[in-house]
């Protein structure tokens, strides 16, 4: 278990650990390493430090990827959120400072996926009231029924998608300094779900974190096209219940230096004639710069990694592929982004290790993406800049119009809520006739890499 | 044959036409029919009168809706278009200007759909060297091949989609002032096409207007999903010749007052294996208001439906309802705009009458579109009006990559000239969360049309 903010809460602690970050700040301004112009690292000082949280003395506090706890520490009760994870948790803008303020990025990130290995082990722990009050919004299902159900996979999986939202969209508000705008929705056919959106903020133009849990029957046609191996499922009179849960997120930021990101991780359960559940597990993390920053794209596959390593040596090197197949838009030759990982289908080696996977990938989303949110937080841009960024958005539209499997089902189902399948669009994006960057240009550097995947780690 | 424009061309008559012009501007303005600002009425003068050709007296000038001959007429002699058609016609921009000199706009439809009926018994007149002078480019096929089949569909069938590309871009370019970039190219497998766009206009925020002539082999699969009636056709080896061919256009313009207009026409050529040919036409023309204007709705569908009548009683009702259908955002439950005509599969009565349909729908283009884009040239609008215009460009960007039947079958065909086919993209769009127009704003007028699609005429 790392330790990594640890001082008491007065005045002349706080004034230290100012001076500290900014001195790292600086450095990595002038080390090149960033883009922030170096007049730039005391005007943010704000922004950056309520990513640091206070605590006794004698707290053991350690990185975690999903945490809401430090809001109720500096002052801002309204969740509960101290309350849920006990005196082990800090925020995950907490760990986001943590990074910002050591000195070398790979370093950082390692130590991040190792602790939050740590953090993993405590999914139990805790009551699911407790754990609740730290959500954007009661969950789904019935908290009195989760409690009932605390051991059963929909549970456990309900639980760690509404902590993913919430560590999110708290860590966004945090560098943002905007608010979500938090829609619950019902489903008539069965369960509903809770839509995060925060528009035309201070850095991000649309940021959008959704849950949702739906239940029902699937016909045998409907329960085969859901499972990409197509494996036949026979129901009680052609008619499978099913219940199906994920979180979603597509992050649009403002400054074309910040990447958008995109993750997903969601949880099928199907039940046969003969009472038997079928379940599988699908998600990943990926994201989709503007321009190529090197040390971006290795701090983020390299997170993701480590996340993957813990349970099988091959899940990087095969989800990182299956990934970059599955972003890659037809028709213009490119991959949507730099990928990230990418899987479905997943049903071994056995229920709780699968879980166990989704639950680490899922704890990284924050770690993987606020160090780069922070890094280029001030960058400056140019409206050739802003152009170009404008037009990779119209081709993000593309792929999520033309080729996206879950946006071509939601639109195709009858029921759907469409503002929450469709919120994964940009505020706005451009298309402009046969543009192609000029060689030796920084767009056409980022093509090159969109037309020929790299390995980053 | 209806005289329109009359006048010597001396300076005096240039004046006094002027003179005439500004009054009958004024007129409208001061009508309250047009939003033209009364102190616009002179300012754009230069724009409204180089629609004005003036022709020594004795030349009986009509309205036409595709003559390029104007452009000679004022100096613009690149394309040796007056020898184009000769002395009977007048470019598409002066029936434009004929349209706004008039007091009431349904007349004006009215009278300019009757004399079109003229110039299209002209197709035929002059010399197809002659006629390809007038054209943005040479024809897709050659001149030699073109002239040798004078007699046959393809050859009539491409020199109507030339004149028709070559009318509605020179109509354009006049309103603009900017020119067209005119790219031609050629598809490996058999023909090629020319793409006309103007970008980032005076008036045009993205304009483009594309013709191709495409041939080779045909599997049989391909040939039934190209016909929407699924007819099976026997082809010699499995394989079909095919020749297909078209113009389509999508008109994006910077002011919301102005609409975005669509057309397509199209004719394909199928050879079976014992050499019958099967043939057929599709097409239509529709209009994506941001705003509901309830005169320029008129006079859109009426300049349709008046060249549908002359053809048969049941096509302007017949392909108006196939356009609200056609043009359908199903998963918004709305249509694009207010639609206009759309038809497929028109083999009947006789291959003939078929074509003079398709050349009477593809010459009321520009008596359609222009007039309306003349009377909003100068219209102001608010923020908040072009903040909608960009909501109402998403959706039309959604219908292009969810729905449209032409956009899906080129993105899936290897070797398509995706910047051609992506043309129709708005320059730019935007998507808003859960975005909903308050009650009783003209925002909400139009959501309510296009959820609830009217009878115009």
């Amino acid at each position: 278990m790392a330790t990594i903010v640890f001082c008491s809460v007065n005045k002349t602690a706080q004034t230290t650990a100012r001076r500290c970050l900014f001195s790292h700040l600086k450095g990595l301004a002038s080390s090149g390493e960033s883009r922030l112009p170096l007049s730039c690292t005391h005007s943010p000082s704000v922004t950056f430090l309520a990513g640091i949280r206070c605590y006794p003395r004698g707290y053991s506090v350690r990185f975690m990827s999903h945490g809401t706890a430090g809001r109720a520490a500096t002052g801002r009760t309204r969740r509960g959120a101290l309350a849920l994870i006990g005196a082990a948790a800090v925020t995950a803008s907490a760990a986001v400072a943590g990074f910002l303020a050591n000195a070398n990025h790979f370093q950082r990130a390692e130590m991040a996926t190792k602790v939050s290995r740590a953090a993993e082990e405590n999914e139990q722990e805790g009551d699911i009231l407790e754990r609740c009050r730290g959500f954007m919004s009661p969950p789904v299902t019935d908290i009195g029924v989760l409690q009932e159900r605390k051991g059963e996979m929909r549970t456990r999986m309900e639980m760690l998608i509404m902590e993913t939202q919430a560590a999110f969209c708290n860590a966004l508000e945090e560098v943002d300094g905007g608010k979500f705008k938090v829609d619950r929705w019902q489903r008539n056919e069965g369960g509903g779900g809770i839509s995060c959106v925060m528009q035309d903020g201070k850095v991000f133009e649309k940021a959008g974190v959704n849950v949702s849990v739906v239940f029902g029957n699937l016909t045998e046609e409907a329960a085969r096209q859901m499972k990409s191996r197509g494996k036949v499922l026979k129901g009680k009179d052609g008619k499978l219940p099913f219940c199906a849960m994920g979180v979603s997120s597509v992050i649009h930021p403002k400054n074309p230096h910040i990447p958008t990101v995109h993750f997903n991780y969601r949880y099928f359960e199907i039940e046969e004639e003969d009472g038997t559940k079928q379940w599988w597990f699908g998600g990943g993390t990926d994201l989709t710069p503007v321009y190529i920053n090197k040390e971006d794209a290795f701090h983020f596959h390299n997170t993701l990694k480590e996340a993957c390593d813990k349970h099988h040596h091959q899940y990087y090197p095969d989800f990182k592929k299956w990934c970059d197949r599955y972003f890659y838009i037809r028709h213009r030759g490119e991959t949507r982004g730099i990928g990230g990982i990418f899987f479905d289908d997943l049903d071994s080696p056995s229920q709780e290790e699968a879980f166990n996977f989704v639950q680490s990938c899922a704890r990284t989303v924050v770690p993987c993406y606020l160090p780069i949110v922070y890094k280029h937080l001030n960058d400056s841009f140019t409206d050739e800049n802003k152009g170009w960024q404008q037009v990779r958005r119209g081709r993000y539209v593309e792929f999520n119009l033309v080729y996206d499997r879950g946006v071509k089902f939601g639109l195709a189902t009858p029921g759907s809520r469409i503002e929450s399948i469709l919120m994964s669009l940009p505020l706005t994006a451009r298309w402009e006739y046969m543009h192609e960057p000029a060689k030796g240009t920084m767009e056409a550097e980022m093509l090159e890499v969109l037309r020929n995947p790299k390995e980053w780690v």
